[in-house]
């Protein structure tokens, strides 16, 4: 199993988050690109912190907007998005070589990652955009989402997720942020279910339902009070296990 | 000999300069990368032209300063400098594969130029960038200057450039901006000049004196008034002189 | 009758528009105030030639959108855009002060513009911040729109406009820019147009019906081809009309 | 005896400090306007506090440069920068009012503060700025500085201020931040310096010599490890001491 989670998100005198140690508790790190967060030295560290540490860089590719944490609904053109994302990817690639590594997948941050489950011109802007950078380039994606679709449609590799600390509902969806119940912060619980998760290939539903979810990485989030413990549960509880611990790529 | 000027610098809803009408003239063409001008698309459809027109395309990189259009000095740290010009080049050569064409040099913007011909920390700074992204890539330098010993020191090539629209003074050095005469604006004048300089080596400072200026580029302004006047008349005037025209590089 | 048209929307190294021109063709000017372009030199300069003029000035204001002009939806936090419109509309009154003139009304920029026509909660906050600022500024809208309702709720001034160069409906909605025929570019029709609403309170719709528009003002564009053409031609025939022509306020 | 010290310092998605520990402690709050830190929401929250417990609000002016947290020297003309503190100041004394309070003064920020202790046009602008605002409001400097000259010369209330946690040469200037034991962390140490300040006005300087420094605020820094700790030392000290707080202004 694949552990992913963002780093790098810090930006000039802002520091958030504490990448040394996610990146001691995960196997990919989502390095954010300078759209929603990290300017290029925080990114370089992140990158050198990564490859260090043996996890893989994936490029954290967001809507320009700095202001909003990249987590507002931007209704960019699709044409000008295609090459948005590759000078991000481009961007990061150039300073993961400087760092000793290189850029192995692609995840949208925020808004963007929530507006490709259902917005088919951005899905296809962001496809369209990874298949020019390198088609054999992974997007890493959530299942059964319109950014799947478009990936499976011209070949590009979707890589589908699963979120250690998010419940779900009965049909396999995220529970909406807004419900109760809908963020996970007991880490010893979110360790069990992502257990259950890499061993069995499911997890329980807010309904109790057992509900199949296949995923060839798990999200920890990096970037909320707890983020660390919550990770390193996870990690230690899939060592328990004798789940092995790998980048998917 | 090689002809270059800046493309790629509109912005957003902003256009400044005629793109297609310059690289119908030069044959190497600064791209903005974004950090004083040029947003994704705009790079790429100035990439795309110049793929079209056998022109090669060098990084255009900047301080981080869209407000000055990099024409204001600030004090970077070199240790950040560096990360940022691997940024910048790094987006600009995915955008470029995309179009179809790739990074063949790299050349400083505005005040980065101008600090680097006597700041020796930022010059070691752009300088290690360069050598770091690919010790093989040219810089293109004002000669005499500190940006060009720090590249002689570690390697990395650096090629000098004239300047087409520029007075000179008796040592080769460039007659302020402030000067009166010191830019040229009548396109015969400064054609004729580009040609003694292309043929002979030399330029007539504003003294009289025969200087001697080796040139392998001379940069033709982009973004002013009559800057396509100007180059496709140095164009013209080398063709019918016989000089060769092509990339440095 | 009022004319008004956007200036102020040069930034840094790029300029839009021909500020002075415009400015001696209408009588109120909606000034950008920094978030979808103009910085604070450029606004100064655009008040300084508005009082001059006898111009009134308008607080432009926008999404936090400089790469996107302003013209991209933007899901902002509806609490957020009130401080936002706030903050831009004080910076602009220190400039107008500055200037010798002040800020008389406010108009909503690009997609806010079109958004907040039937996006209840950002409309409710561009409402807010007006009513929060000074209760007696008014507010330059569309007629028919969910921003003046909200207006209307609170006691702010909504003073509705008329677009002199686009097509309309007959049930008084323009045609969307999408359609043929929407935009209309030919100075003379625009103008014929532009007295007929001034004298009759009616403009002719595109299936040839006659529909009653009630404006207090006339948008003519600025930053379009023609536009001072547009403006100019307006202003005479109104002139010649006998329509007098003064700020709404 | 007033305490100043800088808030409203976080921006967007990233928080900087502790502004609600912070005002509990001062009585004068510099607030960032949005240049170097801070943006609408944040400046408002910021001053709302301040209203609530009685804190001047001051309008904490900057370079443009987000990216360099206002840090870095910036070459920006003046003539522009006159109309980027007056846009500055005016977006925050509209914020400030729709929190129930006004802008009392203005406190420029980073490198700013250090450039305009000796770079005169800067000074002059500033100072030029402060003048077209409201000649009234006054300006906090450090004493004997190009700034102070400046403020001076054309009748604008230049308020001196001198730092709690820096150390002193003996000429009363700052000891260099580079040097070792520039800036002091023991909040004893550091609270009973600023008794003796605000009692004797004087501080001991490296060499033990006694130095007279005339202050009418002492900033303490908001934005460090422990400064909530060394701003509530000081203020217990000073209370302790019978020194009665208040703003300046």
């Amino acid at each position: 199993m694949d552990l992913n989670a963002d780093v790098g998100e810090s930006f000039g005198g802002w520091t958030l988050g504490d990448d040394a140690a996610i990146l001691g508790a995960v196997t990919s790190a989502n390095v954010a690109c300078g759209f929603h967060a990290g300017d290029a030295a925080t990114a370089r560290r992140a990158c050198a912190l990564a490859a260090a540490g043996g996890v893989s860089v994936g490029a954290h590719v967001s809507y320009r907007d700095l202001a909003g944490f990249g987590r507002r609904f931007l209704d960019v053109d699709p044409a000008e998005l295609v090459d948005e994302v590759i000078y991000q990817v481009g961007a990061l690639q150039a300073i993961a070589a400087a760092a000793g590594t290189r850029v192995r997948y692609v995840k949208p941050h925020g808004a963007l990652y929530t507006a490709i489950a259902h917005h088919r011109p951005q899905a296809r802007a962001v496809v369209e955009a990874v298949r020019t950078l390198d088609a054999d380039l992974p997007l890493l994606v959530l299942p059964g989402t319109v950014v799947e679709e478009e990936a499976a449609a011209v070949g590009v590799t979707a890589v589908v997720e699963a979120f250690a600390d998010r419940a779900y509902e009965a049909d396999g969806t995220l529970v909406s942020r807004g419900q109760p119940g809908a963020v996970l912060t007991d880490p010893a619980q979110v360790a069990a279910r992502v257990v259950r998760l890499a061993t069995e290939g499911t997890v329980e539903a807010v309904d109790g339902a057992t509900v199949a979810v296949a995923a060839q990485s798990v999200c920890v989030h990096g970037d909320t009070p707890g983020a660390v413990g919550i990770a390193t549960a996870v990690r230690a509880a899939l060592e328990a296990a004798g789940v092995p611990l790998r980048p998917f790529r």
